[in-house]
């Protein structure tokens, strides 16, 4: 069989890293293909792999003494703390053959600036993130960027673009995905000066298929596999949505409870398997050599478990399209 | 009984003025404190009228010969088609006594500038578009701006902040309502360039109760009163929670479809009732002289109906702290 190994930064986050550590024995419990090395106190790592009696043979343990949080200052952080998880994790990511990706939960700045700086794409670019959330169409949307850059250039939409459509291809195997760009009205004219600026240059990029501007209310519609917007205003359509299904989802079990209706827990399972955007891992880190997912502030061991499985199915998938993405000039 | 008259501009909207008209008279007939002034065709106003037999005691008809839509320049629409059914409204709203409020489904530009022009407040002000949704926490939440000013600045955002406090102080009766900043991060160093500077603004304002910064999934949650943001990110919160919610809703009546379930209709009406924005009625023009209510794009005779219900309603309590309002200087 097959292995896929990935790297696990179990430190840096919210969360306390035994919480890491355990979505990454839960995400190898689920999919005997994967293979963990985990950067990280060491100490900490070994006792729980002990008392979870995991399956050691398939987990690498990097120790590491420093820690890159939010409270640091993201590109000095990535440029002195050279023994931190984030710096070791990325470093092996870049070097190592056999690490095919990485997992992170800790501060969104140093990731995509230490991503630059240790682990670039082969034409250095400035790296976006990336949420891929289900469309009401039955495929999926890639919103690039959901808040990682948050005050862009016209020419960095197009780059987001680029991004978005390269990993739509590679990942989701759509030829030629439909890029629309995130405005307040779906007219050529509507929008704010950025948007505005950026749709003259989307027109006439070439190898972007631009389908023009997608309002709010359609954003993971389906009318395209690609929404491009800034980092502020996509974060603020990510979370939104997010936010309203969650409380919809919240409303209804309250709901079922007064009624006492059976029938409705099983729509609330059904719905959760949708709408419930945290199980679907984290944010992709978009302009980079190898694949990196950035999992959500508040880590759970599920979201790593999860985040571990996304990024695992896309290597896959990755690849299956590998003699494409060469004949394509990606 | 007391009586309330109210505008209604049934021209220059997407749907035929007969829409429009439809919508006043079930409005009407549902509520008998209202009183109607129509302004647009005549003889389509008319037919309409006589169609329905309605009760044309409580209906003025007011025919002009022009109309103003979403093909015109808005600011050179307001200053020369003085014979459309937007300026005669406005003129009217501003010079008449009884006519307390007006309710347009045109071009917002043209409503805004127009506004400003014909109707301002005391201190003319740049009006902004503001929305009133259920909160989480079984209140309201006021998102101003909502897609009327999309390139802004911080002082803008601080007038924004200064229009929703006056306006739920006035109809929502609340004393000193909580003003919230959408970004991208509840901590201060979290948003772009105009919310930084912003959020700096507004620590420092007086008459502002200033909570901090709201995340997009926080928006509606009932964390603040007033949610201030420049209009493109405000349009995309409201049109991002509004398309998500109806389509959880779609997807419930296909799972019921399928299941059969009478119980989850139930649910579906109920669910309608909390997050079918579109019933709530429309836009709320701040920042002008008397009450003004933009109602939605496509309009149909039921949102105008929850419209002039909307509008009805704000007049009435708006009587009830008009003392209140004068002795706080607003």
């Amino acid at each position: 069989m097959k292995k896929y190994k990935i790297a696990i930064d179990v430190m840096g986050n919210d969360s306390a890293p035994e919480v890491l550590v355990n979505g990454a024995i839960d995400a190898l419990e689920e999919n005997e293909e994967l293979e963990v090395a985990l950067f990280g106190n060491e100490e900490i790592i070994r006792a729980v792999l002990q008392e979870r009696e995991a399956d050691i043979a398939r987990v690498e343990i990097i120790g590491t003494s420093q820690v890159i949080n939010n409270h640091d200052n993201p590109m000095e952080a990535i440029f002195t703390k050279t023994d931190s998880s984030l710096v070791k994790a990325l470093v092996a990511l870049s070097e190592r053959e056999d690490i095919l990706g990485l997992i992170n939960g800790g501060s969104t700045g140093a990731l995509i600036g230490g991503a630059l700086r240790y682990n670039p794409s082969k034409v250095p670019t400035r790296p976006a993130l990336a949420a891929t959330l289900p469309s009401e169409s039955g495929g999926f949307t890639c919103i690039v960027d959901m808040g990682a850059n948050i005050d862009c250039t016209p020419s960095q939409l197009v780059g987001f673009a680029r991004q978005g459509t390269e990993f739509m291809r590679r990942f989701y195997s759509i030829e030629s995905p439909r890029v629309g760009l995130l405005s307040n009205g779906s007219e050529e004219t509507k929008g704010n000066k950025l948007v505005k600026e950026t749709h003259k240059l989307l027109k006439e990029a070439e190898g972007i298929n631009f389908v023009g501007n997608i309002e709010g209310n359609r954003a993971i519609s389906g009318d395209c596999d690609v929404l491009v917007a800034d980092g502020f205003a996509g974060n603020q359509v990510f979370k939104a949505s997010e936010g309203i299904a969650i409380r919809l989802i919240t409303d209804i079990v309250k709901y079922a409870k007064k009624t006492g209706s059976g029938e409705i827990m099983g729509l609330v399972k059904h719905l959760m398997g949708i709408y419930d955007f945290s199980a679907l891992g984290g944010g992709i880190v978009l302009g980079v050599g190898k694949p990196i997912i950035k999992a959500r502030g508040e880590c759970s061991s599920d979201s790593i478990k999860n985040t571990s499985s996304m990024l695992l199915n896309m290597l896959k998938n990755q690849h299956l399209f590998e003699g494409r993405d060469t004949r394509d000039g990606n």
